[in-house]
């Protein structure tokens, strides 16, 4: 195993003890339940709280995007598990000052469970939770809201944040946030397993020299398992999925999010961006604004996504808009 | 081999394009030399000229750290190989505006001849240019000035480019940085090689479960190689080399870098600071503040290093100024 941990069973114990003493600028725990990070300037009054969360194995997703103009919370499980309901809940009470509370998470079984079980938890005490399901990940399902959530959860999550800071109510922060999800789609490709701790090795077999596309972050199937290809073989085998499911048409506008899922080196996904860019020019399709890097990853995963989010003049304002988080800044 | 490229014998090519492609908004590649990166707010009129660089492989050291408040040029080398003497020279031609140019790298011999070399070019074309090796890697020699540069090239880089951004004269700057290089130590650890596309598989042999303390980022040996221990060991080993060195005594203020090599993830990195941080209480030091993340990689290879430079009030200002790069936003 090439990790280097402590306890493999006290692992997202001892990462959020280190990221709240690296990030106390941004961030904190809840005093009662050390799976809830908080931002340092929730809660904000008047202002619907933004949760987000799911389970450890994905940073800096979620923890790595709490802060101004960014989550008031985010509810951390174990590796690939979802929290419980009780930090699910603990979260709600902690940034709701009256306007209600959004959770926002990639669309997992268990996370569902737990955060709806959070949902009635808080309407017992008169609070107000919505939920939006990120399901971005093309190849998950043929039916959109039966997918799952991969790192287009980035672009919703900051999309609805932003608009929680305009002032808005509950029920204009909720559709921001469909409406965000209704134009994010991804899908992406491994070429390895991740390596958990508390087995010592990789959670599924795969060959050096394999990849499988539009495998899930966790290692769920894929399309197709074969032979590694060159990255630009890679990418217009990707692209069409995602074009074609919105579709995205010529002269849209989009914002590229070239993802790493951990052990990928930014060389490789600048190349990969080289090509995305080059078919997006093809299609006539405008780039806004560009991310790469390790956004939403499955630990030292090798392998990486490409997420396209369609934009309008409402949802430019929205991914444009400051924010200051240990893992996203923008200015 | 598990990376994601095209023509192996092209990679820093297609890294390039991508690169600028991604960042348009900060950077751009000079039109008749497309190994150098420039700013797109350079040049800067009545500013000392910033220009950092080596090779390639250390992503998103060197490239992703220029932009207003940052470096004004990087010159950009192949994989573990110094960029020629003459892209070094025609960064200079296009980021100097009359108050000379700072050439800063890590240091090694290849980068040490050709920057050199260019700047014997720019002095015949009456263009004064001064150099500043970064020599942060404590157990890479006994001497302080003959050891190498490793993720120290970050505060060193940054502390140079605030003061350059403040008008000082070249003088001024070089001392700066030479001051922040005084007081920047780092060490690391290596649990794998990198993979390099040319050759299909790793730089050299490393077997899985080994680990090497001391280790450069190329690969060069380090102070011993066995078994790999738990983080916090690994922690305790390197720190009191770092600690001794300088030495950072109780009651110093810092900045801490835990960086990662590329293939380690940000959970094992966060695991790590929370033993650095503990050790740093121990001692009665002072954080300022924290750095998480692959800041100075060597591509894919699992490790990581730990980065202390040693505050006074003129550094804190310098490394606190905003900067806008693709991959260091300070607000």
């Amino acid at each position: 195993m090439r990790r280097l941990v402590n306890d493999p069973y006290n692992v997202v114990e001892e990462m959020l003890e280190g990221f709240v003493l690296a990030h106390s600028k941004y961030v904190t725990l809840l005093d009662h339940d050390g799976r809830v990070v908080v931002s340092k300037t929730a809660p904000v009054k008047d202002k619907v709280g933004v949760i987000i969360g799911g389970g450890s194995g994905h940073e800096p997703l979620f923890l790595g995007y709490v802060g101004p103009g960014f989550a008031d919370a985010a509810v951390i499980g174990n590796i690939n598990t979802s929290p419980s309901p009780e930090p699910c809940y603990n979260s709600v009470k902690a940034v709701d000052t009256g306007k209600g509370c959004l959770f926002l998470y990639g669309n997992y079984a268990g996370d569902v469970m737990n955060f709806d079980m959070a949902v009635e938890m808080a309407e017992a005490d008169g609070i107000r939770v919505e939920t939006v399901l990120v399901t971005d990940d093309v190849f998950s399902s043929k039916t959109f809201s039966s997918r799952r959530g991969v790192a287009g959860d980035f672009f919703v999550f900051k999309a609805a944040a932003a608009k929680a800071d305009t002032g808005a109510s509950l029920d204009e922060v909720k559709a921001a946030a469909i409406h965000a999800n209704n134009h994010t789609r991804s899908m992406g490709v491994a070429l390895s397993s991740a390596t958990l701790p508390a087995i010592g090795g990789p959670i599924f077999k795969m060959e050096d020299g394999d990849m499988e596309i539009g495998m899930g972050i966790h290692g769920e199937p894929g399309v197709e398992r074969g032979k590694l290809e060159a990255a630009d073989k890679v990418v217009e085998k990707i692209m069409p999925y995602i074009l074609n499911d919105l579709p995205f048409w010529k002269g849209d506008e989009v914002n590229v999010l070239v993802n790493g899922l951990g052990g990928l080196p930014l060389m490789d996904l600048h190349i990969v961006y080289r090509r995305v860019a080059q078919i997006l020019a093809q299609h006539e399709i405008t780039v806004h604004a560009s991310f790469v890097g390790n956004y939403a990853t499955s630990m030292d995963m090798v392998g990486m996504s490409i997420t396209l989010i369609k934009l309008d003049e409402e949802l430019k304002l929205l991914l444009d808009a400051p924010c200051a988080t240990p893992y996203c800044i923008i200015k």
